[in-house]
């Protein structure tokens, strides 16, 4: 069993704790936090099935004097398990680094950090090789993640030669009130991170884009422009999107027309907290200009990343060691396919 | 066991049927509904959990041309249980009550319907009794349901005369597409019908009041203010609220800010569908006007009616015979207290 | 010709110049600004027809670095005028009193700033002659400003003894980035400030409250029960409604079914920058309640405030001694009735 | 002077309008509309500075009765008139050009209408010449109005062979309350009408897109990806875009962050209605993917057609015989450049 902790219990630390205590092969030693937040004080009502971490010793009465039980600090959990998830807040990550490094305890990083945090920039499906034995990686963000499932899928089928995506990105996750935006929509300097980002997972790809925020809460819209090195068309294109496990062809027609859509669905499919791994490829999107392919993907933002963050598990303890193995894995253990 | 059928199977239906699987002395025979919604599609996906009737034998394809498995009609459902709760469209309850007549099967039905569809109108709470053994009931809809716990709370512990309540709603549930509201606030003529429906369940108040569309999907915002026989502050009327396993006094001060962080933190405690069956008072938002008090209620549309649903069977059924009884093994199964 | 200037170019300082502008017996001097936002740039673009002044010399080349002409400096324009309207940013006005009193030059500040800057709270019509040849003046925000002329007219015709309001508010400006929500509503700490201001002019009413932000940008909605000393129903109200010049009584049955259509029927009517000055009441949510009464108000947050600062000017100067005349000289000018 | 007239008086047909209005070598005759709707009303409350037909003479009285004059019918209008501008919903159009070839009368129709109303599909830049004399010509809609004039523009400079765009659109009209959409974003089936609709304009252009639905009210953002015959670089572009009377370059550094930007400017600006004739490019946006390129358009839904309607009267007319001559007439009276 691989001893797996989490540093942060936001939006993603608390997903990253429930996809770890699916995984048959791995032990969720515990979650680490500062305050009591709303997800700590759900996590007390719910009886605590995940033990609790201060990472602030000297607030440990943050937690205590509401009644929130601590289990110790977060220095005692690293020295506990073989990898540390860390979703703490942008920048907190660098300074964890000096703990993890401190106990020789493997850790993964999220998309916000900065680059420099890791040895590997890490893609269950993309390079999951790359991985392999690492110390720290550091993942991408939500929409790099998905994004890159669907292009790296591409790329194997026929090549990429590059891409061109708008991403219609939603401004806060539901239940925010730190930021917001009301019958607006925004526009980012060009390229957008996202384009970069794809290219340090995968280089081989020339990648540029515009980002544009709107005022909803649920899944991020991304419309890549594809050229590739031979020509696909929708039908083959479905094909390799309905074969990979992370990603869902819906349809229109069947009800699928939008981001709440899918949210609605992934409630209206008891999973926990209402969240979907998957992305999802709206099939009737999908258009051919030129010899270049088009079509629309939905990213659901909160829990999009949980796999890959659990494939980074794998392939930094070696526990597969192999792309088709390491994910497979996380697909049974999460549900997937 | 008393055999319970819920036909329709949408945003009110689905929770009906989980709400009654969770009772220990209730048996879920299965839903019944037409179309393969979205709802119905996640069913299918879940594996059946739930046995499904089609409404509508004619179109029967509609079901089983995508592979979902049908196990009856509606007719034959209705013929297997005590009690239908009914939470089709509004309209078609009408017509199914001649199928529940019938075959002698007791229905409840919701908010939507017309008021001479049923024997009495009945609140968990507020009028238990006048539920014992009756044929047709119908219950209020999610405002009313929500508001009358916290006006009969009131009315217990010091007498309520009148109440005048403004009611800021959401526009649409998460995931629907039929209807929204786009930067604007709606107003409807007043008196609202939800002050009118309170009055169905206690004719002894005085209630009136104003209702606001907002363009939100997640829980209601009531303010009423509320004329009692006896005065009431801040600190007793907490105590009423608190003593009540319907109601969850929140502070803005640990986080509750508003709707947005009542359904986050559903999500956050691992409910199902991230529901909350209860309705929350804000504890900051309590003022005397006079003699009057105001506060500010949350009322979680989705799920709020279950419980009342779930009452209205024990009543129908007189598997409890007082409002304590009732109520409180309702409470337990659903894990409220 | 009373001379006038504006600090602050922003959401009210451009309308408080578009409003001094068009007083045929005030003349704007100028309108004092730091940075080239938006509106000074528009400003810029349409020829300058108001002169602009800065508010920081040492960082005049903000606006000349981009060509936009500078008449001077604030302090300049405090010595050319009789009346500073004062619309900066709240804390600023603080500062800036310093000059105007170093000037014996007097103004009027807006309702974000703290108490103690004046020496007058003024309302137009609830307070004219308290302001007669004061030198520091403060006006109530948009929310209490509009409020009073509904609470004062009602007082005037039968008295008031109390109110609890619920405020329904935008949460930011059209063309707003630097705030916003998304998809939630927010509750306030009870009594809300607006409740509390309108103590400040009519200190004889019990006033209190609940606010709650909403995802809209365009128009507050209010509804207020009020406990008046001789009873008044819906017919009366409208009477007294429909006498004031700054009330515009609505229907919603003409097609004015919400905020959104007040401030559609603005642009179409052509008024600048499709503002308007009146409050609106929707006849058809007037209710009574037992012996209260409750109604919906609409209040245009960007506009509202401009004629009470403009009657803020006549009283201060003495232009006019009463607050019939005060009043009705303003609504002259910006063509009220 | 070529007299002109306007069916139907909602957002389009107020602004076709006011644009005549504005037009030195046009006169407005009338317009005509059928019922007391906000901006009959509006235009009322003006005091009739247009005149006012009724399209159902039979049903007069839905405006005398509440006080609104009518100056005669729409089939009178027509016969005093040159050009019929139609901006009546969808589908009245193709009923009216009954009334419109009865009197010789030219017409030109919306987007809107199906395309066999027309003989001619008309843009002023892209097409002029061939609306020279029609009787018959069709607009595109706006987003495919403004779309044209950024890829007409670079087809003009450096030849365009595809395009794929993404059309993030509003999905109401400021004070629309019969559609709206509540967090949710909606996708449509690819290709996009409005990458139809170009290539009736541009046959030489291979378009296709996707479009997806925003809860916003003010603005599309469009992101072309263009292939031309000869590689343009971001320099390059902004000259075309600069040089262009319609196409107004803003940077996000300058404050314009996004839609709600521009839409605020405008009213800053003083324009009627707050409305924009000239769609927006975001110089930050402008990015190269490999030899195509790629950028942001901001398109003001309400407005943005009024010039190439006004185009359209004088080529159908033959005011001026080109391109360059006609264009540049509607510029100057309408204030561009």
């Amino acid at each position: 069993m691989t001893k797996v902790g989490v540093a942060g219990y936001g939006v993603i630390g608390q997903r990253l704790a429930d996809g770890v205590a699916r995984q048959g092969d791995m032990e969720l030693v515990g979650v680490a936090d500062v305050a009591a937040t709303l997800p700590v004080r759900a996590l007390h009502e719910r009886g605590m099935p995940y033990k609790l971490f201060t990472a602030m010793p000297e607030k440990k009465n943050l937690l205590t004097d509401v009644g929130i039980p601590v289990s110790g600090t977060l220095e005692e959990l690293v020295q506990e398990v073989d990898v540390m998830l860390d979703a703490t807040s942008a920048g907190i990550g660098a300074k964890n680094k000096e703990l993890y490094r401190k106990y020789n305890t493997k850790a993964v990083f999220q998309g916000g950090e900065k680059n420099d945090i890791a040895d590997v920039f890490f893609h269950g499906y993309a390079n999951y090789e790359k991985g392999l034995g690492a110390d720290f990686l550091k993942l991408t963000s939500c929409n790099t993640t998905g994004l890159i499932r669907a292009i790296d899928a591409i790329d194997r089928a026929v090549g990429v030669i590059k891409t061109a995506i708008t991403i219609i990105r939603r401004v806060a996750d539901p239940g925010d009130y730190h930021r917001g935006l009301t019958n607006a929509l925004k526009v980012d300097h060009a390229p957008s991170h996202q384009a970069e980002d794809l290219m340090t997972i995968m280089p081989h790809v020339d990648a540029t884009g515009i980002l544009v925020h709107t005022p909803v809460t649920h899944g991020h819209i991304i419309t890549p422009v594809v050229t590739t090195k031979k020509k696909i068309d929708k039908k083959a294109l479905l094909e390799v999107f309905e074969a990979h496990a992370r990603i869902r062809v819906v349809r229109i027609e069947d009800g699928f027309v939008g981001n709440a859509s899918l949210f609605k669905y992934a409630r209206d499919l008891g999973n926990l907290r209402g969240d979907m791994y998957e992305i999802a490829v709206w099939e009737e999107t999908i258009v051919n200009s030129g010899d270049d392919i088009m079509f629309a993907i939905n990213i659901p933002q909160e829990a999009v990343v949980i796999p890959e963050n659990v494939d980074a598990v794998r392939a930094a303890t070696k526990m597969q060691m192999t792309r088709e193995e390491g994910t497979a894995k996380t697909n049974e253990y999460l549900g997937m396919k």
